[in-house]
C-alpha cells in the first residue's frame, strides 16, 4: 500500500462497543491509525477490545487525547463527518470526492489527513467541525439517514480503500479452469445441430438458419470451459440413448 | 428515485439482530425489498424488529422463503456476495462495478435484480451461488476481511445508492429480448436432470451433486432469454425422440 491511510478520530464516543466496531471496520479497509478524544467510559476498554473482533493492531495502538485540537495537531488536512447541515461557511464534499481528495493529498507525499467523527447521538459539535478544512457528508436516504457510528466509519474508510483502485477487469472466472477453445464449442454445436436435424427439429427449412444462430449465440455467450464441453457432449450422448427398461 | 433498487436476499441468517441491522442499513440506502430464506430463529422476530431501529417499512414487509430458488424465482439478474473464491467458473465483479451493472439493467426498465448474502459464519453455499449470474466481491483488506453481515449489506447497498453513472455494460444483451426468469431456468434444468438420470448418466451416485452443480452453473451463467429457454426445451424433446426411419 503506497498511500498513507487517513487517521480516524472519534470525538467523545460513548460506548466502548462502538469504538471496537469502528476499529474492526477500519482494519477491514486497511486503515489503522485510531485516535480517541475523551472517551466517555474511559480507556482502555474491555468492551472495545472485545467488539474489535481481533483488530488488535488498531485498538491496541489507539491514542487518547483530551481535546480535538490536540488530536489533530499534527495533521495537514482534516475532514469533519456530519449529517446535518451546519451554520458555517465551509465546503461540503461527498464521500467519494473526499476519498479521492485524501488519496491525492497523500500522493503528493506530504499531507497527513484525518477524519473526525462525533459522538453517537449528537454528532460533532460546531466547535470541532470548525477546525476542519471541509465537511464530509455521506450521501444517504434523506428519509432515513441515521447511521451507526461504526457504519459511518466503514463507509468512509471503504470509500478511501476503493478510491483509485486500479480498474480490475470485471470478468474473472473464479477458478483456474481452462476455457474451451472456440473450435471445441463449434464441434459441440455442429454435433448438436446434426442430431436435432436428423430428428426433424427444423420443420420449416427457411427458419433453420435463424434458429441455429440463436442456439449458437446462447452457447458461445456462456463461454463454456473445457470440462463443461465434455459434460455437454456427455449429455447429448445420454439423451439420444434409449431409456433402459426399468 | 427512478431506479428500481435491488432486492436483498438473506440466505439462512442466524441472528434476528443481524437481520434487523441489515434492514436498517438497507433503508439508509433507500433499498427496501428484503427476502429471507429459512431464518434460523424463525419469523417474525422481535430482535430483528428492535435492531432495525425504525426501518419498519423494510422489516415489516420482508418475505420469507423456504429455498433460495423460490426467493429468486421472479428475478432476471442475481449477484451472489462471496468472500472466498469458489470452485466454479463464474464471473467475479467488484462492488462498484456491480452497482453500476444493477443501475444499468434497471435503467433499461425491465430487469429485476437481486443480491444474495449467505449466513453469518459460513457464507453462501455453492448450491446457492451457482444460481447467480455473477459473484460479487467486496474489496477489503486481504489481511482482515471478515465483515459483519449488516456491514456487507451496507457497503453493497451504498454502492448502489452512490452509483449514478450508468455505463454501457458489455453484458447487456444487445436486443430487446426478455431474459428468462430464474424459475424458467430451474424448470428446464430439473427436466434435463430427470431425463439424463433416467438414462444412467450418473454412474457414480456420489458424483451426481458435483456434476449437477456444474451443469446448473453453465446454464445459469449464460442467462438464457425466454426464447432460448423454449428452444432448449425443444432440443431436449427432440433429442429424446427416436430418430425417424430414413
Amino acid at each position: 500500500m503506497s498511500f498513507l491511510p487517513p487517521v480516524i478520530i472519534l470525538v467523545k464516543p460513548q460506548l466502548g462497543e462502538n469504538i471496537g466496531m469502528c476499529a474492526r471496520a477500519m482494519l477491514n479497509c486497511a486503515v489503522t491509525e485510531l485516535r480517541i478524544v475523551a472517551p466517555r467510559d474511559g480507556w482502555p476498554s474491555e468492551s472495545a477490545l472485545s467488539a474489535s473482533a481481533g483488530a488488535v493492531e488498531v485498538i491496541g495502538n489507539a491514542k487518547i487525547f483530551n481535546t480535538t485540537a490536540d488530536a489533530i495537531a499534527d495533521l495537514e488536512y482534516v475532514l469533519a463527518t456530519t449529517a446535518r447541515s451546519r451554520d458555517m461557511s465551509k465546503p461540503v464534499i461527498l464521500t467519494d470526492v473526499a476519498a479521492r481528495e485524501i488519496r491525492t493529498r497523500n500522493n503528493s507525499g506530504v499531507q497527513k489527513c484525518g477524519i473526525l467523527f462525533g459522538p453517537e447521538r449528537s454528532g460533532l459539535e460546531n466547535e470541532d467541525a470548525v477546525m476542519a478544512n471541509v465537511l464530509l457528508n455521506i450521501p444517504l436516504n434523506p428519509q432515513f439517514s441515521s447511521l451507526n457510528l461504526s457504519q459511518a466509519v466503514l463507509l468512509v474508510c471503504h470509500a478511501w480503500l476503493s478510491a483509485d483502485n486500479p480498474f480490475v477487469s470485471a470478468e474473472i472466472l473464479t477458478d483456474e479452469e481452462t476455457l474451451a477453445k472456440k473450435s471445441d464449442i463449434e464441434f459441440l454445436l455442429n454435433r448438436l445441430e446434426g442430431e436435432i436435424a436428423s430428428r426433424d427439429f427444423f420443420r420449416c427449412p427457411e427458419q433453420r438458419p435463424t434458429i441455429v444462430r440463436n442456439i449458437r449465440n446462447f452457447f458461445f455467450r456462456g463461454q463454456p470451459t473445457e470440462q463443461e464441453i465434455r459434460t455437454l457432449q456427455g449429455i447429448i450422448s445420454c439423451l439420444i440413448r434409449e431409456r433402459p427398461n426399468p
